[in-house]
């Protein structure tokens, strides 16, 4: 994907999505003894930066594909991101819900609009209500990461955080589908100056951190983790671009996770998802490496259920 | 206090304190009728208002009084702030806390360079510690809401607020000391257009809203509240104020300051006290009154054990 094609996509969503603010704690950076900025896409709408990528995908729909609707499967933000993108562009979103997600997960998607379908909590029944309902509705299917339009969308947030702060030594983020860290590595190719990119990702799903040492795609035998928004596979769209343009993913444990999360919480006065805290774990981690840089971190959402926090 | 003093007391503070952003959403706005800006003082410097007013009193101390430091009693946020803002102007903090005081507001008071002296938790074992303190160092005693120049302070926030948004029809602050009402009722009064300044405090310690009815300084038997901020008192330098410019005192029940808490979680995205959730929670119980208007309201801050929370 070209320089161009992600000037064109931030352009193209602009109206429907938040340039979201970027933070900075002291204390954090003297714990780090990294200047670290804090790109905020939890103040984005509906609460994550996938609401850049599904506003982007719907966009790139022909009238006819728009007038049919689009169809996902997820129970995450995924789901939220593509039923309020597709209500504010006058599109119907078909969203394929597995029949134990929490109560709360449906009503946010019903109340951006989404059309649910329940399906048994297994792979071949998710993929068989999302065909039929392909079939049934003519709806155009749209991955929650790896899908062009999608990782384009993503890397809005990174491009974003370089117009401010064009000089950024690396950029961080949480590795789960692949989608933003893609997206954040084309936005730093295309935009940064001597910048690299660098992923988070729990020792529980390491998945990316296997697939770059493998060189082929790896999958997790379970996924233990608190960072539920990283629960989710690379898939081949986004790891050629992973494999190019990333320059290392550190891996972190869920203790670590937690601390960063809370650091967080406390220093930045935000509410942040678990996932958003992987990328500041990261940085935690390795920190010997980011002395006097200057990194910035897309905290990535703040969907977070208040009666069961970590601490 | 003159309008003119404001205007100095802001212009001179600035380069200590934080512009704190404003924040909105769509789903509070919904649940109230009314578009509602919420000025974001947990984004404060040490993270709360009270670093406005401990600012502004030290910067009007002469030389020699600079030179002896400062003095107060407070377990909560104003030890902080005082600590911080003597810190950055070079002076000297004697922070008065009772010997019971969890040991992370002693250790956050020890990070920002203030001098603890520990005394029994009681009312005369505080005021002797602190005028023993007074002969001693020569330090000036500085209250944390019933000084002219603290109250100043506190309402340059609302300064702020009425700057960015200056056709606010109402602006609303809890009650606990008087200091951030009585500030944010002058701001009004000389900033706003036709515009109120309501209060929200706990039924729990309703001494503001006592003292409004019988016209004398009411105190609280007990306070048992949530709302760890306002379990202090008006005093005779803010009553009056408060007498003259506060248009309305609205109480609220200890549920509904922990569900108009959980919405400012979960829809604003930030960190907030239970404090701060009052204002929004008088808001909510009144909200017939507030239809189609626009309302300010000031977050107070964002100092909170997580380890301890009400959901």
């Amino acid at each position: 994907m070209e320089k161009q094609q992600l000037i064109e996509c931030h352009q193209r969503i602009k109206p429907f999505i938040h340039n979201t603010p970027i933070l900075t704690s002291r204390l954090i950076n003297e714990r780090i003894g990294a200047q670290v900025f804090f790109k905020c896409e939890n103040f984005q709408k509906m609460g994550a930066f996938k609401m850049r990528g599904a506003t982007n995908a719907i966009m790139q729909l022909s009238d006819a594909q728009r007038q049919n609707g689009v169809v996902t499967h997820s129970s995450g933000n995924f789901a939220q991101a593509l039923s309020l993108a597709a209500q504010s562009l006058g599109v119907k979103a078909f969203i394929v819900m597995p029949n134990n997600a929490p109560q709360v997960k449906k009503n946010a998607v019903k109340g951006y609009g989404g059309i649910i379908t329940e399906c048994e909590p297994n792979l071949t029944a998710r993929e068989n209500a999302t065909k039929e309902i392909e079939q049934r509705e003519g709806a155009t299917f749209i991955h929650p990461s790896n899908d062009d339009e999608v990782i384009l969308g993503q890397g809005t947030a990174c491009k974003e955080l370089l117009e401010q702060y064009p000089d950024l030594d690396v950029v961080c983020t949480p590795v789960g589908g692949g989608g933003l860290i893609a997206g954040t590595a084309l936005a730093v190719n295309y935009f940064g100056k001597e910048c690299k990119t660098i992923g988070g990702e729990p020792f529980e799903v390491d998945d990316a951190y296997r697939s770059l040492q493998s060189g082929t795609i790896e999958t997790n035998a379970a996924t233990n983790t608190i960072a539920d928004g990283l629960r989710t596979q690379l898939g081949d769209r986004n790891f050629p671009i992973i494999q190019k343009y990333v320059a290392e993913i550190i891996r972190v444990t869920e203790e670590e996770i937690v601390d960063a999360m809370r650091l967080i919480w406390e220093h930045l006065k935000i509410i942040c998802e678990p996932s958003s805290a992987v990328a500041l774990a990261a940085l935690i981690r390795n920190k010997e490496t980011f002395q006097r840089k200057k990194v910035g971190v897309i905290i990535s959402g703040g969907n977070v259920d208040l009666g069961n926090l970590p601490f």
